[in-house]
């Protein structure tokens, strides 16, 4: 079995997604308007809906796309985004978080999708899926727009931990090249190391040690290691996944979304400034627009979160329908793909290996 | 004396950079058009213009701006980007960049600028000009483009070394914040701590404990401390100074750069994707100008190293003429303030402090 199949919806046999309705920072009405969008999309999709049942049923009542496709599952306490992981931990069980990671720990969802804390999210879910044998640190990657032709690369870890050794960042290597192939569709993904200069001699001991580790590992493991890269690369075409430790990547993303958001912000100032430059705005309006659509953070929206028992897809806390709709797009597609299952043996065989 | 004057050329009191006129990727061609355009611009600038003389002095000769502001240093050698610091260390006494560094240890100049092999001018500026007192870790600093009133952050350090104790953090803290006054004017300029989240228990150990040191120093030292910031505050308004160790800093700066440089080239085929956007581009041409000067890295072009006995401004190695020149106005704005001094009085000043 490669995902959780709901039966009960007219005999349709759908892949089912768990959604946590709360913690996002538009509230319930969003997600659920974000579901709604999916379900419309996609016929092959079934939601369990995690929060405040008697919140929850009227706004699920209102979309007719949803009809038949959401198991409500009533749960009342709300992680919010000031609550630390340690006390989600001891006192959260009442949470919709809780119980959207429950669902797929107990099968009945392939994927979980939350906007709530991340923190939270990651604690909780290292707690109730459990890691994958043989991975020490999960991680959280992420879709970063580049020149590839797939139009995006892999970036991982982007904050799951603060460090990592040597072997943690194999399995970045490894659990990277199943999320390229299933999630962009790669068959020999070509992984790139993060390192500051490409020369070998370059960078802290521990990257050094993980470059030999890495490139020991691509020819069974099947990817295509390119050695070290720099954060041009991140956005660029050199590979399609960049490994590196989780405080590094987060600084990386945040960086990059800045820089995005500051640049379109000036963009805006100076499509405004004079008439001509309105008009401009006008007549540019479609070119724009794909532009637009195709940096779009909204339409990449999800972390994933790789080595555990399970999936859980991170969305943005300020997502919209729009957004929450692509982080359940992404969910679905891992499902449909048997991501989890994929990515499990992967890891074990590299396991097999290293024991050998 | 805070700069370095030359009385020889017609009598006039100028501050004399010395400038590297070899290492750069387009040839000492374009170098002599940028110091041509500052002295052009500026009346008090002279040059002290290291390359081979036969191949530079047709090319000064040509530039009647440049008439008695040269004063030509014939050095054969030239480092390329592929030498190895250690390399140039032992072997490269001959070459332009050792022969600018040295116009600044023999206090002929106050700044240095070069467009060559970064490694490299570190290297030889660490060994010529020696650390100043109290310093353990040199750093690189830069101008960012920002959301701030003064148009750039500084961020330090972007790659000197790979790595930064709290010690460390805390000088960069210190040199950063006379670069802002210095550099951006800014009296009393805001410094953050880089790291993955805001709140005080977050990161790494090392940053816990630079989080009190600096905040130690911030009043006797003149500068706000706003505690942690992440890789977004770069180009934000939160802050003025980013402090972070050289392997972060590095990986941000070119993330960054990789990113404003994908949506850049994307907005080109936008723009150049329709009759009507074609259009659009030719009426909207004034503000995109604006635009385009505003986050130009050219203008902002330098890497400064500090902690030195000297300062020496790195230019980017593919700096075409407007590059060289923003430069050359860099180093001459450092030099005129009388930076060095007062960044070695800061760092002396916060070791008395540390001593007692």
């Amino acid at each position: 079995m490669t995902s959780s199949k709901d039966l009960t919806a007219g005999g349709a046999s759908r892949i089912v997604i768990s959604v946590d309705a709360m913690g996002g920072d538009r509230g319930p009405a969003t997600v659920v308007a974000g579901i709604a969008d999916s379900a419309k999309k996609n016929p092959d999709i079934a939601f369990i809906l995690h929060g405040p049942e008697a919140e929850l049923r009227p706004l699920v009542e209102k979309r007719r796309e949803l009809d038949g496709r959401v198991t409500l599952r009533d749960a009342t306490g709300v992680v919010s985004m000031e609550d630390k992981p340690s006390q989600v931990l001891r006192t959260g069980k009442d949470t919709s978080m809780w119980s959207a990671v429950d669902s797929v720990r107990d099968k009945e969802a392939t994927v979980a999708v939350s906007c709530g804390n991340t923190g939270a999210l990651m604690a909780l879910s290292m707690i109730r899926l459990r890691k994958l044998p043989g991975v020490n640190r999960p991680a959280i990657a992420i879709l970063w727009p580049s020149r590839n032709p797939q139009g995006f690369n892999v970036m991982l870890d982007v904050g799951a931990d603060i460090r990592a050794d040597a072997q943690d960042l194999l399995q970045y290597a490894l659990m990277g090249t199943s999320y390229a192939r299933n999630g962009l569709d790669l068959d020999r993904p070509r992984i790139g190391l993060l390192n500051v200069g490409t020369e070998e001699h370059k960078g802290r001991a521990e990257l050094k040690e993980a470059h030999d580790l890495i490139a020991a590992h691509a020819e069974q493991s099947n990817f295509d290691f390119v050695g070290f890269v720099e954060g041009g690369d991140i956005p660029g075409d050199r590979c399609d996944v960049i490994v590196t430790d989780g405080f590094t990547g987060n600084v990386a993303l945040k960086t990059g979304e800045g820089t995005a958001s500051l640049i379109g912000d000036l963009l805006k100032e100076a499509f405004a400034y004079s008439p001509l430059s309105r008009i401009a705005s006008l007549l540019a309006l479609t070119s724009l627009t794909r532009l637009k659509k195709r940096i779009d953070p909204r339409r990449v929206n999800g972390g994933v979160f790789l080595g555990l028992n399970g999936t859980v897809v991170k969305s943005h806390g300020s997502a919209d329908a729009t957004g929450v709709s692509a982080a359940v797009k992404l969910a679905f597609q891992l499902a449909q793909s048997g991501f989890g299952e994929r990515l499990a043996a992967r890891v074990a065989q590299s396991l097999e290996k290293t024991d050998t």
